[in-house]
């Protein structure tokens, strides 16, 4: 495949996929923006910045390098959150593909600074344990270079914590809102639907039972590994 | 009729009801099942596991005999809640189609552990008392046959508790969501309808009074007996 | 105007106003119902009992006398509900027209057995103080005539509290739900659509403010007199 | 350009306007209004009062001067709110858009009597600060002139704060629900979309955390900049 036909790809996909969020809800506005990179080809396909989604057109997702450098001569200006999907593809090898959203829910649990407990099977289908929520950024973070240390601190909630990226695909940034990734952009995008459903979910369940706790570890253990890993046996071979 | 008339209609209604989860706002992406038996034919039809519902055709339908063991070849595979359906077809003899999902509500009580109260007669006219909650698998059970298990600790909770499946036609699994059922698929997505709706209520309503009590036995037994038993006057003859 | 003529617009007003009710998210399945009455051709169509809204047609609609007796033969039966709506058109002499529905919101209050205050112009823009709840029906109640005692109820509790009906054209019946009325089947179910939004937006007002007070007396004045009576400036002439 | 071609397209804004906001799901019935006003033509465009959204059409769009004067004979009532809108744009200067509505979470701040803190970015990104709730109206300035009163609260509450209209487009105004405006009606209506969104996360992120925080200053600081001002980054040059 020539360089050009693999970009027409991503953009295609990087399109739909940005076109995914407000069709499942999760974002108003000009809210939100999905990317997907090619570390052979050495590209990343973003959404531009700040163009409704009404009138956004396949061609205008913007083509970056590896570090983010526009490549396309009279492209659009990126999402400005470019800067923290960078980060995450340098630090994350196995993701492909990395959605931001300010989807109610999840945005409600990011601003209480608080991480997601795994309170059913819901959560345990698609996140492995609690979904973090990061450390505040400093007022020096902010003010030298906001999204890169945005994404820095995303990489270092999960070194920290141990996290593995891949198990728990998806984080809260404190007092912003969600990140999710996925091997391509619809799972990345589908993993931003469930963490949204489960930051609902977790909410009112909390309201129904104050003191409700997480569900025991090895009923996570099952649920998430019916449907990930080599014994994974939900879906189709 | 023949057995493939008979499993081709079948099929239909089983796809039918399946399509009727995400129109109801029931289930996101390929969450939730529906099945039917049919005990003298001997068959029970179920969706596949893991298609989206977009691209889901009547023709994937899972045809399985009464123990679950796949009837057609080069079918796809059933649902991987099969086994749970199965053995809640053996325990309750009255119920024709099992459905279950990951609807929100319902799962925010099946998470804080709680059955459900009869708060009014919106509960009262599909649910004859408190929708209960199983208790939580053990990690035996979870470990050994956790699909089966889980209908094993459904037919439990009704026989340890008394409640007839007829009368409540529905049930949460703690720590994961819902199950309903019914005489037929629709009636069983209905079920499911209505539990959802009542889990919102229910919560909302401790919400607005955090001491109600359940409506009085008398106005259960009208509403519930208004409209099903011998002496039903809702709805046409 | 004959009598067949205008039962027959009687009966595409009580159509489209039933039809109303699904799309306004007011009623799931076949919950709800809208009745008109016409006191000086002493007849009421109401909508048919348990008829799925996407098969009921307009000639469905089910014409009784002012007591609530069938006068066409071969009809369908009405709404279990019929005798309370009877019973209202009675004590109330002014109302042309009834909604019962189970929407989510005003349930919730019916369930918690609270009336709801009137927290802002939303509500005084419709109903002038309180929505009153009904005290809870008796077991002989329930027993005897429980459609007609729940008419009995509501009559009851505006004539004991000194509501005028007309001002506040809505109640909630104790553990069971709202009803609202107004001069037309369209005037009825917009006031069934306020009447959600209050209660909800009531009940999330109490959750941002836990002592969140009522609007004070002129300003509920100003709202609900801006809108009704003879110095009544909203709308067009 | 023609003041009659002007007026045209003012009427076309406005209308377009008034419609976005039943689809964005901010306003029902007939409640919700948006106007504009160009200061050097002298006139105000502004929604007729009481019409249904789905007959209302671009020519009942009703013209008055910049102070409330009806300018077209024979034209419909204009909304009753107008001489609120009149009130702000006389105080405002740089606001050509004023939009009321009803909006459910708006609403449940403003009945509660609460400014709306800032919780997160989503909220920074449009309003830098703390979203104002006005004082409550005294009965005298109630009966004296409702609505010109309503307005003068709201520039006393900007004037009393110190807070900068420009930078904080909207406003609760006690008891009743939000104002937004912008420099367009399409800016107006999305500060409306926003302030609704951040007055729901608000109040779900206090049941998630009730002793959540506002962000810090630098926060707010780097949002709201990145979007506004000579230094803005975000969407297209």
């Amino acid at each position: 495949m020539t360089n050009k036909t693999l970009i027409e790809e991503m953009k295609a996909r990087v399109f739909a996929a940005n076109l995914a969020l407000p069709d499942a809800g999760l974002v108003k506005l000009t809210w939100g923006n999905v990317s997907e990179i090619n570390r052979e080809a050495g590209v990343i396909v973003i959404k531009p910045s700040g163009i409704p989604y009404n009138v956004m057109r396949v061609q205008d997702m913007v083509v970056t390098d590896l570090s983010g450098k526009l490549l396309e001569e009279g492209g659009l200006r990126p999402s400005s959150d470019l800067a923290t999907h960078v980060e995450l593809y340098k630090a994350f090898k196995e993701m492909n593909s990395v959605v931001h959203t300010h989807s109610k829910n999840a945005v409600t649990w990011a601003q209480a600074g608080r991480e997601i407990p795994a309170y059913g099977t819901t959560h345990a289908d698609t996140f492995y344990g609690v979904v973090p929520c990061t450390r505040q950024l400093t007022a020096a973070e902010v003010a030298s270079a906001y999204e890169l240390e945005t994404g820095k601190v995303i990489v270092e909630t999960f070194i920290d914590s141990g996290i593995d990226p891949l198990a728990v695909p998806g984080v809260l940034v404190y007092g912003h809102g969600p990140f999710t990734w996925g091997t391509t952009p619809q799972k990345a995008v589908e993993n931003s639907v469930v963490l949204d459903e489960i930051a609902e979910m977790a909410c009112v369940t909390e309201v129904v039972n104050t003191r409700v706790l997480p569900i025991p570890q090895y009923l996570l253990d099952k649920h998430f590994f019916r449907k990930h890993g080599i014994n994974a046996y939900y879906g189709q071979k």
